[in-house]
C-alpha cells in the first residue's frame, strides 16, 4: 500500500498498519500518486535489469558500459592529486556549463570535422539527458520522431512520457534506410530523425559513408532535423569511422550529442550537446530550471582529460582492451552458437547483435539465464514488435566471464529448444 | 530565426542567409521548435540573473549560495588526495543512488531526529531535481500544490510545466498560517503541500515548534502529504532549529528533501529525497529514465564529507561566517534604509527579506541596479501577484561588496523616489 519506510539501522518496516482500515487518520495513498505520474514507469524487463546488476555473482552479457577493470581510477585521482588549489569548480557554472570545458571540447569536436564554438555547446548529465531536454523543450505533445529499428531509444520513455510517438525505419548492413523515410515524414508529421550512425546500440551497425550523405541529402531536402547520437564514435576498433553528419552540417539540421560515459566513465555523468545556438539556449535554460546544471566537479574533470592529452592516451589503450574482448566474445560465439544464431563482427562501440535462429521466447530465455547467473539484454528492449534478437555486450563482463557465461547460455538455449 | 552557430575560434555567424528567401532546400524553422516545448522557459528576470551572475565587476545582493571565498576547495582537494586507489566510484551508481552515501545521510539524518535507511533515501542531483522527480513521478496533469506564499517554488517552472496550479497559503512570523490550508485543500483538491519549515526562501522565517506541530497534525487529519524542503536546515547561527517535521512523521506523510547545495558546495550537485519506500522506488526509477544517476565522483565526495567528520568541522566554520555577514548587512540595512524598508533578523540561511516601505516598480529597481553593477532578487520572483520585497542574501558577495552594494542602492531607491 506505499506505505514501507525505513528504519535506522537497514531494517524497513510497514508503517501504520491501520492504513485502508476506518483509521479516523488515514495516511496518504503513496500508490495512487505512484500511479499517476506523467512518466512511464521502466518496463519490467529493465527495471529486472536494473536490480539484478549490482547483485554479486552476477554475469553482465548485456551491460552496455565499460568493465570496472577498465575504468581510470588511478588517472581520475592523478588529475585530483595535479589540481592546484583554487583551479577547481565547486559553485554553480554557467547554464550551458563550464566555460574551459566547452572550449576543450569545441577542440576535440574539431578533430572529427566538426567546426563549433562554446556558446553552441551545452553540457549534460549524459546523452540521455539531452534527449530528455530535447523532449521537453523543443516538441508538441504527440509529436512523432523517425528513428532507426531497433534502437536504443525503444528502452527509454523520454518521448513516450510526454505523449509522443517513435516510428521504427528499417536499417541495413548500411545503416538506416532512406527510402521510406519520405513517406514516414509525411505520413507521422515527423518533427525529427534520430540516428546513432556510428556503432549503433543495439546492432553494431557502422553507418557507411555513402549513406551518410544520403541521409543528410534528404534531411536537408525534407526540412527535417536530425539528433546524431554519437557517444561511441571514439571506441573504433579497426578504423576511425567516417565523418560525423554534424561535420558536413552546413544549414544547422543537425544536434550532436556527446558523452564521456562510453569512453571514459559512465560515472562522471557527463554529456554535451552541439547545435544552433538558439535552441541551446532554450535547452540550457530547460536545464537550469531542473537541475541547475551538471555536477561541477565532474565538469572540472572532464575538461582535464581533454585538456592534458590524457583522453588520447586512454582511448587507444581502451581500443585495444576492447578489441581483444571482441576478438575473445566472437571466437566463444563460434564455438557455441554457430548452429543456432547469426551474428556481424562490429568494428567499433560495445556490442554484437545476435539472431537466435530458432523460435524461441525471448522473454523466457531472459528469466530462465537470470535465475542461472547471466543478466542479458534481450532484443525485444529495442524494438516494441519484438525480435529474436540478444544485444551481447564485450565491454562490461571479464574475458572468462564471457567465455563461461557464453557456454552456458549455449547450453539454456538448447534446453529451452527441446 | 534560429540559425546562429558558433565557428571554431570563439566567434559565431549566421548559417545559411538563404534562410526564409526561397531556398530550395530550407533548413528546419528551429524557431518553432524552441517555441513548442512542453517546458516553459524562465522568467526575463531569472534568465537576466541567470546572464548576469557571470559577469564581472558585478555586485550579487541576491545570490543565494555560499561565496566562492566560503567554498570547501583545500578540503575537497585534500579528500580526493586522501582517496586509496579503487575506491572512487566511476562507473554507473545503483538507481537508489551510491549505497555507502546513502548509509552516511541515514546517520545525519538521525541527529535530527529522522529515522530511515538506505533503502527510503534516492539521491538526486540537487533538491530541485527531487521537485521535478515528483512532479513528473506522482503527479496528475491538473494538480494543485499548496505553498507558502511567498515561496522559492514560484521562481521555478518545474509543476506548472506539468500544467499544475500552485495556490498559495499567507505566512505570518511562525511559518505558514493553518487556518486557511483545509479550505484550500477542498477548493483547489490540492495534492501536496510544499513547505520550506526552516529559514524560509525567500523570507528567511524560522518555523515554530508550535506551529510545526499545527501543520502536521492539520495534514495528516486532512491526508494532504508535505514536501518538506529542509536545505537551510544545518545552516542556523544562534540554535539549531525545531525538529523537521519528518521527525514527527509516523504516517509517511512527508517527502524530505535535503542538499549539499546551501552548506558545503553547489557544484557538487547532491540532495537527497526521503520517503516512503515505494515512493523513493518510484522517484528512482525514473532518475534513472531522465539522467541514468546523479555524478559518482560528486556522490563519493559528498560521502567522505559525512564519514570524515569533516561536515561537521566545516558547518561550524561557515555558521561563525555567515553570523559575521549577516550582521554587517544588518548593520549596513540600519544605515541606510531604516527610512525606507523594513525587514526581521534572520535566525539562519542565508536571507533577509525587505519590504521597501514607498511606492516604488520592483521592475525598474531590478534594470536600475543592474545598470549600476548590482544583481538584485526582486520579490516578485517568489510571488506572481508581486510585492514590495527584495530578497537580499548575505552568502555570497563579500562583507565589503555587501555595503558598498547596499549603499549604492539606497541610493538608486531615493533617485526612482524623486
Amino acid at each position: 500500500m506505499g506505505l514501507i519506510e525505513g528504519k535506522s539501522g537497514g531494517g524497513t518496516k510497514v508503517i501504520n498498519t491501520t492504513w485502508n482500515l476506518l483509521a479516523s487518520t488515514p495516511p496518504p495513498d503513496w500508490n495512487s500518486y505512484v500511479k499517476a505520474g506523467i512518466h512511464k514507469p521502466n518496463t519490467p524487463t529493465i527495471q529486472a535489469i536494473n536490480q539484478a546488476e549490482f547483485q554479486s555473482d552476477i554475469i553482465r552479457l548485456g551491460t552496455g558500459e565499460l568493465s570496472p577493470e577498465l575504468l581510470p581510477y588511478y588517472q581520475t585521482k592523478a588529475l585530483f592529486q595535479q589540481a592546484a588549489d583554487q583551479t577547481m569548480s565547486l559553485g554553480y557554472e554557467e547554464p550551458k556549463g563550464n566555460f574551459f570545458l566547452r572550449q576543450q571540447l569545441a577542440l576535440h569536436l574539431k578533430e572529427s570535422g566538426i567546426q563549433t564554438s562554446p556558446s553552441a555547446i551545452l553540457i549534460v548529465s549524459g546523452a540521455l539527458q539531452a534527449l530528455q531536454l530535447i523532449s521537453i523543450g523543443l516538441l508538441h505533445k504527440g509529436s512523432s520522431i523517425l528513428l532507426e529499428k531497433p534502437s536504443y531509444l525503444y528502452s527509454v520513455h523520454v518521448f513516450q512520457s510526454n505523449d509522443m510517438r517513435l516510428v521504427g525505419v528499417p536499417m541495413d548492413n548500411q545503416g538506416i534506410q532512406t527510402s521510406i523515410i519520405e513517406q514516414y515524414k509525411r505520413q507521422y508529421n515527423a518533427s525529427l530523425l534520430y540516428s546513432i550512425p556510428s556503432f549503433h546500440n543495439p546492432t553494431g551497425t557502422l553507418m557507411t559513408e555513402t549513406r551518410r550523405k544520403q541521409v543528410m541529402e534528404l534531411c536537408e531536402q525534407l526540412s527535417l532535423p536530425l539528433i546524431e547520437d554519437d557517444v561511441y564514435r571514439d571506441l573504433w576498433m579497426d578504423a576511425p569511422p567516417p565523418s560525423p553528419l554534424k561535420a558536413t552540417d552546413k544549414n544547422g539540421m543537425v544536434l550532436y550529442l556527446g558523452s564521456m560515459s562510453k569512453s571514459v566513465s559512465p560515472g562522471l555523468r557527463i554529456g554535451w550537446v552541439v547545435g544552433p545556438e538558439p535552441v541551446i539556449d532554450r535547452l540550457a535554460d530547460i536545464k537550469m530550471q531542473t537541475d541547475y546544471g551538471s555536477s561541477a566537479l565532474s565538469q572540472w574533470a572532464a575538461a582535464e582529460w581533454f585538456s592534458t592529452g590524457l583522453y588520447h592516451e586512454h582511448l587507444s589503450d581502451i581500443r585495444e582492451e576492447l578489441r581483444d574482448r571482441r576478438d575473445a566474445t566472437i571466437q566463444t560465439l563460434n564455438k557455441h552458437f554457430k548452429e543456432i544464431a547469426s551474428w556481424k563482427v562490429p568494428k567499433g562501440g560495445f556490442y554484437i547483435w545476435i539472431h537466435i535462429i530458432p523460435n524461441l521466447s525471448m522473454h523466457e530465455l531472459f528469466s530462465k539465464a537470470l535465475k542461472k547467473g547471466i543478466l542479458l539484454n534481450p532484443g525485444y528492449l529495442y524494438d516494441y514488435n519484438g525480435n529474436q534478437c540478444l544485444r551481447i555486450s564485450y565491454s562490461y563482463a571479464s574475458i572468462s566471464e564471457i567465455k563461461k557465461g557464453i557456454a552456458l547460455l549455449a547450453t539454456i538455449v538448447k534446453q529451452l529448444l527441446k
